[in-house]
């Protein structure tokens, strides 16, 4: 289905506080983000997909490590940091931040934690930004302190996932909004819930604020967990691409702005300060984009073999982009996939071709996503 | 030998150009390096690193990242960035070049490639330090270019190297210098060659600058290297070792200083400009580092497990560091490793104990590198 190969463990990229039990529960495969290793198959994304359907999993997403911006300038320097409109969050809340470079391409894409007035987390994508604001705050001497904090996210996926979560600590986990958190300790562990996560589907993200502690959490949900159709996943690319959910480096990176994947929706050029990039997609938001993401159907039975990396889109025989993910969606019935066009082409209802290494596959562009949230 | 799991290849991680030529000659196991895949095993590293040793061995390194910095302030901001005194360093020479925080903790350890007055390489480690750069010249005004070049190396590593590479680019090779390198293009291939790579044997480093032109520099090497023992290889754990070679993030990372590790000749605190971490590291001279970096001697038979994860160290049952690394040394016949101590027990000839998961291993502290440069 997916290309692979060895990997070897060794001790220059870390493991996860619950990379035991993601080992004793069946972990096949892993990638590394990070530098940390990341589960990425237990049976299979076909079947985790239908567990996680079918029940509540548990996700180790250790490696989304945080940066934590603390100090009198914490608010000035994230807002900085970040397109989005920062002074509308609260603290509980959490919001979808990205870091864009002074040409508005993107250096990561971190959902952003207002743990405090003083006091933020941003939970990373695959990328090293911990230096990127660690530079930004020293060259411009914002008077901040920023570190990788002891913190390890776990999520909790699913359908049955509010009523595990609930079981484990508490009712009030019912009345927890959409993205919004609260701290609290939990026979001895410390934490923050939020009400979020990396798919549509109902979820949580328990960020785990003792590394010591990564296994015995999962027990405890685990056990709780045996009359619900508990199971161990990962993050699924097949409900990833049903939801339109993008994973940086893999969709889009450092060439993309905002205006082209989607997410013009999160830039707020009319606040009063200043954030990196602004100038930029002032520049971009006027002439328009060049490139625009789109969702494509490809027209054959289902597949069963993937890209392991971009595969070219072409219209009348002539290269307009790249397709950069694909799966089968069992609840569709349906080949879907993304690709990046050339604006001209990136219209819904426009037949390409795209050119796996074995053979030409006809396809359709549709607007993304297929599934919204449930 | 090493513990395993599946690794998956998907578009999120970057292939190098040589990709496809070191599956083709059989590499067998990868991990991810700066968002890319890294071969590290062909045969396994005990018979890749005989035939290493009996001939010469290409190794796909083009996960060795380039920050490039170009412009008038290039020199002031690669010295500020490192506490090498960089002014000692010719066009055409290269340097190892750590960069170190604000408190002279470790962000990656590049090596510094001159390629003109106003116009450098760092070749790194795993890491995006390419956005503390950017960050730091952002932040401090710094009038610089900073890009990640289309620059991808291959290492020519062994006996033989100086012999295939002076068959292949001429016999210039045999006066090209340690640690200095050649801009040229060979049948219409533009590259950088360098003497020098991540081992104490005869080695060359190839910084490719055209990412099409990585199976066919592989295969043009490989042609004229089968009259000499020519192989595929990886960075290899034994080599590395026995020369008392560091891998960021494996055997140090941000929480260890040069003094700790054993790199305090390249600090140079009396030249007159300033560099990150200066005031710190004159501070740490002062009262001396809480580490020390050192080797030791597992007395026992020729171990066939090594570690995927530090394992504790103590002296009369105390705990006193933890050893990192952990290989059998044919040439030695003995298992090596390294280890990271209080100051106050990191003295050659002492005894410790090593805490494997299974058992308990004697050994001894040794000075390192067990071997020196050929």
């Amino acid at each position: 289905m997916f290309k692979t190969s060895k990997l070897v463990f060794s001790p220059r990229v870390r493991k996860s506080p619950y990379f035991d039990s993601t080992m004793k529960y069946g972990a096949q495969a892993f990638t590394v983000y990070n530098h940390m290793y990341l589960p990425i198959a237990f049976e299979g994304p076909e079947e985790d997909y239908k567990k996680l359907l079918n029940g509540v999993q548990l996700w180790d997403v250790g490696c989304e490590r945080q940066v934590e911006i603390k100090g009198p300038d914490a608010e000035a320097l994230s807002q900085f940091l970040t397109p989005r409109n920062i002074k509308k969050c609260s603290k509980g809340q959490a919001m979808y931040a990205p870091f864009l470079d002074f040409k508005g391409g993107f250096i990561n894409d971190p959902v952003m934690l207002k743990i405090d007035e003083d006091h933020y987390w941003f939970s990373l994508a695959d990328g090293d930004s911990l230096l990127w604001a660690q530079g930004i705050a020293a060259g411009y001497n914002f008077d901040v302190e920023i570190i990788e904090p002891d913190v390890s996210p776990l999520q909790v996926q699913g359908p049955n996932s509010t009523q595990l979560m609930a079981k484990v600590f508490g009712d009030w986990i019912h009345e927890l909004g959409f993205y919004k958190f609260k701290e609290l300790t939990h026979e001895g562990i410390p934490m923050v819930i939020a009400r979020m996560g990396y798919s549509r589907e109902r979820c949580y993200e328990i960020f785990l604020q003792d590394h010591s502690k990564g296994d015995e959490l999962w027990e405890m949900l685990w056990q709780e967990g045996q009359d619900l159709n508990i199971s161990a996943g990962t993050p699924n690319v097949i409900l990833r691409l049903e939801a339109g959910i993008l994973s940086y480096l893999g969709d889009m990176d450092r060439t993309n702005n905002p205006y082209e994947v989607g997410l013009d929706w999160m830039i707020d050029l009319d606040q009063e300060d200043d954030f990196i990039g602004k100038e930029a997609l002032r520049e971009i938001n006027l002439k328009g984009p060049k490139n625009k993401l789109m969702g494509a159907e490809i027209h054959s039975d289902r597949m069963t073999v993937f890209n392991s990396e971009p595969w070219p889109v072409l219209i009348d025989g002539k290269k307009v982009g790249s397709m950069n993910a694909l799966v089968y969606s069992p609840r569709l019935d349906k080949n879907i996939c993304y690709t990046i066009l050339d604006i001209d082409h990136a219209n819904s209802g426009t037949n390409i071709v795209i050119c796996s290494p074995d053979k030409e596959l006809k396809a359709t562009l549709v607007d993304l996503p297929w599934f919204k949230r449930n």
